[in-house]
């Protein structure tokens, strides 16, 4: 019997206990040995719910008990989460954790720490809910120098685009239905300012280059300016808007970037719609590979939980190699990245056409039947010549950037 | 430094070659060690070619160097690739594998031989190419009961359907195209017929299932009689038709089938288009999770094989428990299964529709614009009840499963 901890009982913590309760016997074949959860961390009681006697509100006798080998931590946050996360890896117990900002903040640390006491810190969960790719990053790509890794990886914000795309509203409406449904929190800021992609693209990031990215260095802009009218435009072109987290390598050096962008249906990511997430790697020599999952919710979060857990029950004294340097990688300027950008001015077809082919030179005009403004795609341009070239142009409705 | 031995020096096996070459620094840091191709095996002389000093023909100079600690084998069919491969395993050496006839015959008795040894025996790009699929389902998956593993698993046949669709060519013409291009073989039968994916399901369901399926057992339906008017009327309904390579758990017992099937554009396999692979697996926690890439050619397969070369160097007298027993999973009577199923007839319109109508109630009318047919989908029977039917119906075109 393996005993293990579990910090904190919210929706993931409970989905952990439910996980490992419904689908034991399966679990015990794979871990090998019976997994026990023997305490509960939280604060709250539990009355009537089968952990209750478990419950404890000090982290300490969990810390102490010699026979607890696996922590579980779904806390969220980066504190008390990384001083218990730390301590329990020093007092010799492996970590499973679904924390994407003690992940992103810490991860590097943490992960030499495990390997230094020959334990695993293993965080599946912390990207893409229940979609495996943190294990593929870590062990099946192995042979491939990654070239670019490019996530939808936030269920919320594309939940909200396509609904927006689906049934022509606005932001602010799609954003208050998928709060009743539970899909944004009361407070999205996290969501649809693009701060939660921002800190799973650096995780992965982190994993794909084997350096530090810091999610602060990473460029980010959430979907809060996408309109409907930009979603109609997307459609006359049979394109979709989507928020991408992505990280590319270019020669010797990476950008990274969190941004909504314009993509069609060749592109792999196209069809991942809804709360769904998807994970699309390019490798120097594999090619094309895309990961498709729930990338949020209680049990396919619990399930790649569950898979960490049932991993470290089976490498109990043996370190699985990550790497992950605590060296910091420089991203490059994102000024000199090109894109092709799709702009909208306020003004009349013929004369602002005139004015926007002088600024830009060869454009792809973009019609969707919208009166009293100008629509068109540039060439592929830095970022840097798009600032100079947009603050010439009056009457600029929004900038997104095009990836066909 | 890590000495491995290269059976085959066909396409795979001198990608393999060439990926250890290409990412040599990057391989040696996740293995841990350098990987050095000792021997090549190959009947063949290859003057000109680096390993041309490393090319043996006598498989015991390799089974008897004590310094060959992993073995990789590319050289397809069954034999002599046992007996080589079991071989290698009794003399002490890992080995690594991309032929699926292999696997899907003697997987489970070579991975209980690898498992007394304390060796391993992987063979990640037996199916699916470069995509991640095996390991996934071994070391991911392992929360999960798995309910359903779909594939489209054959890269010639998706591309014969989808230039099929795409250009409203017949099936002759499109297998002429993708001879041509070299994505098909001059023999097509293995790929056309539905034997390749047959392989590669068994091996599928017998890692999801953890018992022996074997592929003489599985129900198996090419796709020669696609028409390109089968085609034009998927296209009406908004519909693909894909070879699908499909097992599902029912219950308590598990069906599985290789067939063209209808899908929509709400299926996750909807967009895996010309030569890529997909494979979509549901599990009773996860939920519905998909994998998508390169089912084929010669780098991404190489890089799943040195994906594997590395976890085997990482694991040297370490077996990776992979269950998969040699007992045998009876699978169910295909004739138990129920679909919907799109059928065309020859006859006019109103009087074919009243003897359908007779015959399988309430049916979805289906019309393309063609003359002298009539065609439409039933609702769910069985198999057996499709045969039975069909056999009092005249003049049926075509049969093809409906899976929306």
């Amino acid at each position: 019997m393996i005993n293990i901890a579990v910090l904190g009982y919210g929706t993931i913590g409970s989905g952990v206990v439910e996980v490992l309760s419904t689908n034991g016997e399966s679990i015990k074949k794979r871990a090998g040995d019976q997994i026990n959860v023997k305490y509960v961390l939280d604060l709250r009681e539990f009355p009537g719910d089968p952990i209750m006697e478990k419950v404890v509100k000090d982290i300490n006798i969990i810390l102490n008990d010699p026979e607890v080998l696996i922590v579980c931590e779904h806390m969220g946050g980066v504190e008390p989460a990384y001083t218990f996360v730390k301590s329990a890896l020093l007092k010799g117990k492996s970590v499973v954790t679904s924390n994407k900002e003690l992940v992103a903040k810490h991860g590097a640390e943490l992960l030499d720490i495990a390997k230094e006491n020959n334990l695993n810190f293993l965080f599946e969960a912390s990207v893409g809910g229940g979609i495996p790719i943190i294990r593929p990053l870590n062990q099946s790509l192995t042979a491939d120098e990654i070239v670019e890794i490019t996530g939808i990886l936030n269920g919320t914000t594309n939940y909200i685009l396509s609904k927006m795309s689906d049934e022509g509203i606005d932001f602010d409406t799609a954003l208050e239905q998928a709060q009743k449904l539970g899909y944004a929190e009361r407070n999205p800021a996290a969501d649809v300012e693009g701060h939660d992609a921002c800190r799973k693209i650096a995780i992965l990031s982190s994993l794909a280059f084997g350096m530090q990215v810091d999610f602060e260095d990473i460029y980010t802009e959430g979907i809060t300016k996408i309109s409907a009218i930009d979603i109609r435009y997307a459609k006359a072109l049979g394109a979709k808007i989507k928020l991408f987290a992505t990280s590319i390598r270019q020669g010797e050096s990476v950008y990274a970037m969190v941004a909504p962008v314009m993509i069609n249906e060749n592109h792999p990511l196209f069809s991942v719609n809804n709360v769904f997430n998807g994970i699309f790697v390019k490798g120097n020599v594999i090619g094309d590979v895309m990961f498709y999952g729930s990338g949020a919710g209680k049990l396919p979060t619990a399930s790649a939980v569950v898979a960490d857990i049932v991993d470290a029950a089976k490498h109990l004294g043996k370190n699985i190699w990550t790497i992950w340097s605590s060296k910091k990688l420089v991203l490059s300027d994102i000024n000199l990245v090109q894109h092709r950008f799709f702009i909208r001015v306020s003004g009349e077809d013929a004369t602002m056409k005139e004015q926007v082919v002088k600024l830009f030179g060869n454009i792809e005009e973009v019609t969707a039947g919208i009166a009293g403004e100008y629509a068109f795609i540039t060439p592929s341009i830095t970022e840097q010549e798009l600032k100079e070239k947009k603050d010439s142009l009056t009457g600029v409705l929004s900038v997104i950037r095009v990836r066909f």
